[in-house]
Protein backbone atom coordinates (compact mmCIF):
# COMPACT_ATOMS: atom_id res chain seq x y z
CA UNK A 1 0.00 0.00 0.00
CA UNK A 2 1.68 3.34 -0.54
CA UNK A 3 -0.33 6.56 -0.20
CA UNK A 4 -3.13 7.60 -2.90
CA UNK A 5 -1.60 10.07 -4.95
CA UNK A 6 -4.52 10.76 -7.32
CA UNK A 7 -6.47 13.64 -6.67
CA UNK A 8 -3.18 15.80 -6.62
CA UNK A 9 -4.92 18.99 -8.05
CA UNK A 10 -7.73 19.09 -5.66
CA UNK A 11 -6.90 22.28 -4.06
CA UNK A 12 -6.84 26.23 -5.67
CA UNK A 13 -4.54 25.78 -8.83
CA UNK A 14 -0.72 27.64 -8.17
CA UNK A 15 -0.75 27.66 -4.39
CA UNK A 16 1.43 25.54 -2.33
CA UNK A 17 0.16 22.40 -0.07
CA UNK A 18 0.44 22.97 3.86
CA UNK A 19 2.12 19.96 5.67
CA UNK A 20 0.62 19.05 9.05
CA UNK A 21 2.17 16.54 11.38
CA UNK A 22 0.32 14.19 13.75
CA UNK A 23 3.02 13.05 16.68
CA UNK A 24 2.40 11.17 19.79
CA UNK A 25 3.27 8.13 21.46
CA UNK A 26 1.96 4.27 20.58
CA UNK A 27 -1.58 3.88 21.55
CA UNK A 28 -2.14 7.80 21.17
CA UNK A 29 -4.99 7.48 18.59
CA UNK A 30 -2.41 9.27 16.18
CA UNK A 31 -2.97 7.38 13.28
CA UNK A 32 -6.91 7.37 13.41
CA UNK A 33 -6.86 11.06 13.83
CA UNK A 34 -4.68 11.30 11.02
CA UNK A 35 -7.04 9.84 8.81
CA UNK A 36 -10.01 11.60 10.01
CA UNK A 37 -7.95 14.79 9.67
CA UNK A 38 -7.50 13.73 6.12
CA UNK A 39 -11.07 13.25 5.14
CA UNK A 40 -11.71 16.36 6.68
CA UNK A 41 -9.47 18.46 4.63
CA UNK A 42 -9.63 16.73 1.21
CA UNK A 43 -5.85 15.76 2.38
CA UNK A 44 -3.22 12.91 1.38
CA UNK A 45 -3.05 10.68 4.37
CA UNK A 46 0.45 9.23 4.92
CA UNK A 47 3.15 8.57 7.85
CA UNK A 48 6.63 7.69 8.44
CA UNK A 49 8.56 4.92 8.86
CA UNK A 50 7.55 3.08 5.75
CA UNK A 51 5.26 5.01 3.00
CA UNK A 52 7.62 4.70 -0.02
CA UNK A 53 9.41 0.62 -1.17
CA UNK A 54 12.36 2.02 0.51
CA UNK A 55 10.77 3.13 3.16
CA UNK A 56 9.40 -0.48 4.16
CA UNK A 57 12.59 -2.16 4.24
CA UNK A 58 13.65 0.14 6.64
CA UNK A 59 10.33 -0.03 8.63
CA UNK A 60 11.60 -3.70 8.64
CA UNK A 61 15.47 -3.12 9.71
CA UNK A 62 13.91 -0.37 12.84
CA UNK A 63 10.80 -2.00 13.62
CA UNK A 64 11.30 -5.60 13.57
CA UNK A 65 14.79 -6.26 13.35
CA UNK A 66 16.38 -9.80 12.69
CA UNK A 67 18.34 -10.78 16.12
CA UNK A 68 21.50 -9.78 14.93
CA UNK A 69 20.65 -6.79 12.84
CA UNK A 70 18.82 -4.33 15.65
CA UNK A 71 20.30 -0.67 14.71
CA UNK A 72 22.46 1.25 17.56
CA UNK A 73 20.69 4.63 18.58
CA UNK A 74 22.82 6.29 15.63
CA UNK A 75 21.89 4.06 12.84
CA UNK A 76 18.52 3.79 13.65
CA UNK A 77 17.68 7.79 13.64
CA UNK A 78 19.59 7.74 10.97
CA UNK A 79 17.53 5.24 9.25
CA UNK A 80 14.76 7.16 9.93
CA UNK A 81 15.74 10.07 8.50
CA UNK A 82 16.55 8.34 5.52
CA UNK A 83 13.16 6.75 5.32
CA UNK A 84 12.08 10.63 5.70
CA UNK A 85 14.77 11.85 3.01
CA UNK A 86 12.46 9.20 0.87
CA UNK A 87 8.94 10.23 1.82
CA UNK A 88 10.02 13.92 1.01
CA UNK A 89 11.11 13.11 -2.50
CA UNK A 90 8.36 11.00 -3.29
CA UNK A 91 5.30 11.47 -1.96
CA UNK A 92 5.18 14.64 0.07
CA UNK A 93 6.69 17.14 -2.06
CA UNK A 94 5.21 16.44 -4.61
CA UNK A 95 1.57 16.57 -3.04
CA UNK A 96 2.56 20.32 -1.52
CA UNK A 97 3.90 21.40 -5.13
CA UNK A 98 0.34 20.23 -6.51
CA UNK A 99 -1.14 22.33 -4.23
CA UNK A 100 -2.54 19.41 -2.03
CA UNK A 101 -2.25 19.27 1.95
CA UNK A 102 -0.58 16.71 3.31
CA UNK A 103 -1.48 15.11 6.75
CA UNK A 104 1.65 12.73 8.24
CA UNK A 105 1.47 10.38 10.85
CA UNK A 106 4.81 11.34 12.74
CA UNK A 107 7.55 13.63 11.37
CA UNK A 108 10.45 15.53 12.56
CA UNK A 109 9.03 15.55 16.12
CA UNK A 110 8.91 11.83 16.64
CA UNK A 111 12.80 11.70 15.65
CA UNK A 112 13.74 14.50 18.62
CA UNK A 113 11.27 12.76 21.00
CA UNK A 114 12.38 8.97 20.21
CA UNK A 115 15.51 9.35 19.11
CA UNK A 116 16.61 12.47 21.63
CA UNK A 117 14.38 11.94 24.66
CA UNK A 118 13.42 8.43 24.54
CA UNK A 119 16.97 6.90 23.29
CA UNK A 120 19.17 9.69 24.92
CA UNK A 121 20.80 11.41 21.94
CA UNK A 122 21.81 15.00 21.72
CA UNK A 123 18.86 16.72 20.51
CA UNK A 124 20.34 19.83 18.24
CA UNK A 125 22.63 17.24 16.42
CA UNK A 126 19.83 15.24 15.61
CA UNK A 127 17.71 18.91 14.76
CA UNK A 128 20.45 19.22 12.53
CA UNK A 129 19.99 15.87 11.15
CA UNK A 130 16.40 16.00 10.74
CA UNK A 131 16.73 19.60 9.08
CA UNK A 132 19.23 18.34 6.44
CA UNK A 133 17.29 15.11 5.42
CA UNK A 134 13.77 16.75 4.92
CA UNK A 135 15.69 19.51 2.61
CA UNK A 136 13.54 21.98 4.06
CA UNK A 137 9.90 20.59 3.83
CA UNK A 138 9.34 21.09 7.73
CA UNK A 139 5.86 20.60 8.99
CA UNK A 140 3.79 23.78 8.56
CA UNK A 141 1.95 22.80 11.92
CA UNK A 142 2.60 19.56 14.42
CA UNK A 143 -0.05 18.47 16.41
CA UNK A 144 0.40 16.36 19.53
CA UNK A 145 -2.04 14.28 20.59
CA UNK A 146 -0.86 13.63 24.23
CA UNK A 147 -1.55 11.09 26.28
CA UNK A 148 -0.79 9.22 29.84
CA UNK A 149 1.27 6.32 28.97
CA UNK A 150 -0.83 4.65 31.34
CA UNK A 151 -3.94 5.58 28.99
CA UNK A 152 -1.87 4.32 25.56
CA UNK A 153 -0.62 1.25 27.63
CA UNK A 154 -4.49 0.09 28.60
CA UNK A 155 -5.67 0.65 24.36
CA UNK A 156 -2.59 -1.58 23.22
CA UNK A 157 -3.63 -3.76 25.75
CA UNK A 158 -7.26 -4.33 23.93
CA UNK A 159 -6.48 -3.86 20.36
CA UNK A 160 -2.68 -4.71 19.73
CA UNK A 161 -1.63 -7.20 22.87
CA UNK A 162 1.48 -8.43 20.78
CA UNK A 163 2.80 -4.94 20.71
CA UNK A 164 2.23 -4.62 24.53
CA UNK A 165 6.15 -5.85 25.08
CA UNK A 166 7.38 -2.73 23.14
CA UNK A 167 5.59 -0.50 25.02
CA UNK A 168 8.02 0.04 27.69
CA UNK A 169 7.08 2.44 30.43
CA UNK A 170 9.98 4.10 31.05
CA UNK A 171 11.13 5.00 27.08
CA UNK A 172 7.74 5.98 26.41
CA UNK A 173 7.70 8.20 29.37
CA UNK A 174 10.61 10.18 28.33
CA UNK A 175 9.47 9.97 24.87
CA UNK A 176 6.23 11.60 25.90
CA UNK A 177 8.00 14.25 28.13
CA UNK A 178 10.07 15.14 24.71
CA UNK A 179 7.22 15.60 22.57
CA UNK A 180 5.50 17.98 25.67
CA UNK A 181 8.91 19.98 26.14
CA UNK A 182 9.15 20.30 22.00
CA UNK A 183 5.51 21.75 22.07
CA UNK A 184 6.33 24.16 25.27
CA UNK A 185 9.31 25.56 23.28
CA UNK A 186 7.50 26.04 20.09
CA UNK A 187 4.12 27.09 20.50
CA UNK A 188 3.77 28.42 16.86
CA UNK A 189 4.52 25.85 15.23
CA UNK A 190 2.76 22.87 17.45
CA UNK A 191 -0.64 21.99 18.77
CA UNK A 192 -1.33 19.93 21.86
CA UNK A 193 -4.70 17.79 21.88
CA UNK A 194 -6.41 16.07 25.01
CA UNK A 195 -6.02 12.69 23.45
CA UNK A 196 -7.70 10.98 26.12
CA UNK A 197 -11.09 11.90 24.88
CA UNK A 198 -13.12 9.78 22.27
CA UNK A 199 -11.79 9.79 18.82
CA UNK A 200 -14.50 11.81 17.63
CA UNK A 201 -13.77 14.90 20.52
CA UNK A 202 -10.08 14.53 19.75
CA UNK A 203 -10.93 14.85 16.27
CA UNK A 204 -13.11 17.74 17.17
CA UNK A 205 -9.85 19.56 18.71
CA UNK A 206 -7.33 18.67 16.03
CA UNK A 207 -9.74 20.45 13.72
CA UNK A 208 -9.67 22.94 15.88
CA UNK A 209 -6.37 23.75 16.14
CA UNK A 210 -6.05 23.61 12.22
CA UNK A 211 -8.67 26.26 12.19
CA UNK A 212 -7.42 28.14 14.73
CA UNK A 213 -4.40 28.63 12.13
CA UNK A 214 -5.87 28.53 8.44
CA UNK A 215 -9.59 29.06 9.06
CA UNK A 216 -10.47 25.80 7.84
CA UNK A 217 -11.94 23.13 7.94
CA UNK B 1 45.74 13.72 13.52
CA UNK B 2 48.20 16.62 14.26
CA UNK B 3 51.79 15.48 14.75
CA UNK B 4 52.03 16.63 18.34
CA UNK B 5 49.66 14.35 19.32
CA UNK B 6 51.23 10.97 18.18
CA UNK B 7 54.71 12.38 19.74
CA UNK B 8 55.51 11.41 23.46
CA UNK B 9 54.52 8.03 24.75
CA UNK B 10 53.72 6.20 21.20
CA UNK B 11 53.45 2.64 21.07
CA UNK B 12 52.99 2.00 25.18
CA UNK B 13 50.89 -1.44 25.54
CA UNK B 14 47.33 -0.33 26.38
CA UNK B 15 47.10 2.68 24.05
CA UNK B 16 44.47 3.01 21.83
CA UNK B 17 44.73 1.90 18.34
CA UNK B 18 44.93 3.69 15.21
CA UNK B 19 41.70 3.99 11.91
CA UNK B 20 43.46 4.40 8.72
CA UNK B 21 40.90 4.74 6.14
CA UNK B 22 42.02 3.38 2.29
CA UNK B 23 39.84 5.44 -0.36
CA UNK B 24 39.52 5.78 -3.62
CA UNK B 25 37.02 4.75 -6.83
CA UNK B 26 35.88 1.24 -7.91
CA UNK B 27 39.11 -0.02 -9.82
CA UNK B 28 41.51 1.78 -7.72
CA UNK B 29 42.71 -1.21 -5.77
CA UNK B 30 41.93 -0.09 -3.07
CA UNK B 31 40.74 -3.43 -1.05
CA UNK B 32 43.37 -5.33 -2.18
CA UNK B 33 45.66 -2.73 -0.68
CA UNK B 34 43.39 -2.33 2.44
CA UNK B 35 44.28 -6.05 2.63
CA UNK B 36 47.54 -6.10 2.19
CA UNK B 37 48.05 -3.32 4.85
CA UNK B 38 46.29 -4.79 7.46
CA UNK B 39 48.28 -7.90 7.18
CA UNK B 40 51.78 -5.51 7.04
CA UNK B 41 50.21 -4.07 10.58
CA UNK B 42 48.58 -6.91 12.09
CA UNK B 43 45.73 -4.82 11.82
CA UNK B 44 41.92 -5.42 11.47
CA UNK B 45 40.93 -5.27 7.78
CA UNK B 46 37.41 -4.23 7.33
CA UNK B 47 35.36 -2.13 5.15
CA UNK B 48 31.92 -0.26 4.34
CA UNK B 49 29.07 -0.55 3.14
CA UNK B 50 28.52 -3.98 4.69
CA UNK B 51 30.53 -4.99 7.66
CA UNK B 52 27.81 -5.63 10.31
CA UNK B 53 24.41 -7.51 9.65
CA UNK B 54 22.71 -4.66 9.44
CA UNK B 55 25.30 -3.19 6.77
CA UNK B 56 24.79 -6.08 4.67
CA UNK B 57 20.91 -5.17 4.21
CA UNK B 58 22.27 -1.38 3.56
CA UNK B 59 24.29 -2.91 1.32
CA UNK B 60 21.76 -4.28 -0.92
CA UNK B 61 19.83 -1.51 -0.70
CA UNK B 62 22.22 1.52 -1.40
CA UNK B 63 24.34 -0.94 -4.20
CA UNK B 64 21.60 -3.27 -5.65
CA UNK B 65 17.88 -1.45 -5.18
CA UNK B 66 15.04 -3.61 -6.57
CA UNK B 67 13.20 -1.29 -9.41
CA UNK B 68 11.21 0.70 -7.04
CA UNK B 69 13.35 1.46 -4.09
CA UNK B 70 16.45 2.75 -5.67
CA UNK B 71 17.54 5.74 -2.53
CA UNK B 72 17.33 9.84 -3.57
CA UNK B 73 20.32 11.21 -3.01
CA UNK B 74 20.34 12.20 0.67
CA UNK B 75 18.76 9.10 1.50
CA UNK B 76 21.56 7.22 0.29
CA UNK B 77 24.19 9.57 2.35
CA UNK B 78 21.81 8.93 4.98
CA UNK B 79 21.96 4.95 4.89
CA UNK B 80 25.46 5.08 4.19
CA UNK B 81 25.93 6.76 7.37
CA UNK B 82 23.87 4.57 9.20
CA UNK B 83 26.44 1.90 8.03
CA UNK B 84 29.01 3.67 9.25
CA UNK B 85 27.10 4.69 12.70
CA UNK B 86 26.92 0.61 12.85
CA UNK B 87 30.55 -0.21 11.93
CA UNK B 88 31.70 1.85 14.39
CA UNK B 89 29.91 0.72 17.71
CA UNK B 90 30.09 -3.28 16.22
CA UNK B 91 33.69 -3.24 14.96
CA UNK B 92 35.35 -0.09 14.87
CA UNK B 93 35.53 1.14 18.67
CA UNK B 94 35.90 -1.97 20.06
CA UNK B 95 38.97 -2.80 18.06
CA UNK B 96 40.73 0.39 18.77
CA UNK B 97 39.34 0.63 22.15
CA UNK B 98 41.50 -2.69 22.95
CA UNK B 99 44.91 -1.02 21.21
CA UNK B 100 44.49 -3.00 17.79
CA UNK B 101 44.81 -0.96 14.41
CA UNK B 102 41.79 -0.89 12.03
CA UNK B 103 42.37 -0.64 8.36
CA UNK B 104 39.28 0.46 6.50
CA UNK B 105 37.82 0.12 3.03
CA UNK B 106 36.43 3.43 2.52
CA UNK B 107 34.88 5.93 5.28
CA UNK B 108 34.26 9.50 5.63
CA UNK B 109 36.07 10.35 2.37
CA UNK B 110 33.93 8.19 0.51
CA UNK B 111 30.80 10.01 1.89
CA UNK B 112 32.05 13.01 1.12
CA UNK B 113 33.13 12.17 -2.30
CA UNK B 114 30.24 9.86 -3.55
CA UNK B 115 27.61 12.14 -2.46
CA UNK B 116 29.16 15.26 -2.41
CA UNK B 117 31.16 15.23 -5.45
CA UNK B 118 29.32 12.67 -7.21
CA UNK B 119 25.76 13.28 -6.53
CA UNK B 120 25.81 16.73 -6.04
CA UNK B 121 24.98 17.23 -2.36
CA UNK B 122 26.23 20.19 -0.10
CA UNK B 123 29.20 18.89 0.99
CA UNK B 124 29.34 20.94 4.38
CA UNK B 125 26.39 19.38 5.36
CA UNK B 126 27.62 15.70 4.67
CA UNK B 127 30.71 16.55 6.70
CA UNK B 128 28.53 17.33 9.93
CA UNK B 129 26.32 13.98 8.92
CA UNK B 130 29.09 12.22 8.72
CA UNK B 131 30.50 13.70 11.94
CA UNK B 132 27.60 12.98 13.58
CA UNK B 133 27.37 8.99 12.55
CA UNK B 134 30.85 7.91 13.17
CA UNK B 135 30.35 9.70 17.32
CA UNK B 136 33.55 11.58 17.10
CA UNK B 137 36.01 8.00 15.68
CA UNK B 138 37.20 9.96 12.62
CA UNK B 139 40.12 8.24 10.37
CA UNK B 140 43.81 9.37 11.75
CA UNK B 141 44.67 8.69 8.50
CA UNK B 142 43.10 8.35 5.03
CA UNK B 143 45.03 7.23 1.63
CA UNK B 144 43.91 7.66 -1.46
CA UNK B 145 44.67 5.52 -3.74
CA UNK B 146 44.78 7.78 -7.20
CA UNK B 147 44.06 6.31 -10.55
CA UNK B 148 42.60 8.39 -13.88
CA UNK B 149 38.88 6.87 -14.48
CA UNK B 150 39.91 5.37 -17.82
CA UNK B 151 42.87 2.54 -15.61
CA UNK B 152 39.80 2.17 -13.30
CA UNK B 153 37.49 1.00 -16.20
CA UNK B 154 40.22 -0.84 -17.97
CA UNK B 155 40.26 -2.84 -14.48
CA UNK B 156 37.09 -3.88 -14.26
CA UNK B 157 36.52 -4.56 -17.88
CA UNK B 158 39.14 -7.21 -17.28
CA UNK B 159 37.81 -8.34 -13.84
CA UNK B 160 34.21 -8.15 -13.61
CA UNK B 161 32.64 -7.03 -16.26
CA UNK B 162 28.97 -7.42 -14.93
CA UNK B 163 30.36 -4.21 -13.03
CA UNK B 164 31.43 -1.88 -15.93
CA UNK B 165 27.60 -0.69 -16.48
CA UNK B 166 27.80 1.13 -13.27
CA UNK B 167 31.29 2.93 -14.28
CA UNK B 168 29.73 5.91 -15.71
CA UNK B 169 32.81 7.72 -16.50
CA UNK B 170 31.32 11.66 -15.29
CA UNK B 171 30.30 10.24 -12.50
CA UNK B 172 33.63 8.44 -11.53
CA UNK B 173 35.90 11.78 -12.77
CA UNK B 174 33.68 13.64 -10.79
CA UNK B 175 34.03 11.60 -7.56
CA UNK B 176 37.73 10.80 -8.48
CA UNK B 177 38.23 15.11 -8.63
CA UNK B 178 36.38 15.09 -4.91
CA UNK B 179 38.71 12.67 -3.07
CA UNK B 180 41.54 14.49 -4.66
CA UNK B 181 40.53 17.94 -3.41
CA UNK B 182 39.73 16.48 0.21
CA UNK B 183 43.24 15.26 0.36
CA UNK B 184 45.06 18.50 -1.09
CA UNK B 185 42.85 20.61 1.69
CA UNK B 186 43.53 18.53 4.41
CA UNK B 187 47.52 17.47 4.40
CA UNK B 188 47.94 16.48 7.71
CA UNK B 189 44.89 13.84 7.42
CA UNK B 190 45.34 12.38 4.18
CA UNK B 191 48.12 10.73 2.31
CA UNK B 192 48.33 10.36 -1.98
CA UNK B 193 49.66 7.16 -3.45
CA UNK B 194 50.01 7.07 -7.54
CA UNK B 195 47.43 3.43 -7.80
CA UNK B 196 48.94 2.88 -11.45
CA UNK B 197 51.59 1.64 -10.99
CA UNK B 198 51.68 -2.66 -9.71
CA UNK B 199 49.72 -3.85 -6.74
CA UNK B 200 53.01 -4.84 -4.98
CA UNK B 201 54.46 -1.02 -5.82
CA UNK B 202 51.25 0.59 -4.28
CA UNK B 203 51.35 -1.59 -1.28
CA UNK B 204 55.44 0.14 -0.55
CA UNK B 205 53.50 3.31 -1.37
CA UNK B 206 50.94 3.01 1.26
CA UNK B 207 53.11 1.62 3.98
CA UNK B 208 55.64 4.35 3.31
CA UNK B 209 52.51 6.54 3.96
CA UNK B 210 52.09 5.06 6.92
CA UNK B 211 55.14 4.90 8.46
CA UNK B 212 56.17 8.56 7.60
CA UNK B 213 53.31 9.37 10.52
CA UNK B 214 53.82 6.76 12.94
CA UNK B 215 57.08 4.97 12.23
CA UNK B 216 55.86 1.23 11.31
CA UNK B 217 55.29 -1.03 9.30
Amino acid sequence: MSPEREDAGSQVSGERGRLIALEGIDGSGKSTQTALLARRLDALATWEPGATALGRELRRLTLSPGPDDAPVARAEALLMAADRAQHVVEVISPALDAGRWVVTDRYTGSTLAYQGWGRGLDVDGLRRLARWACAGVEADLSVLIDVPVEVARARLRAAAPDRLESLDLGFHGRVREGFVALAREDPEGWAVVDGSASPEEVAESVAEAVRTRWGRP
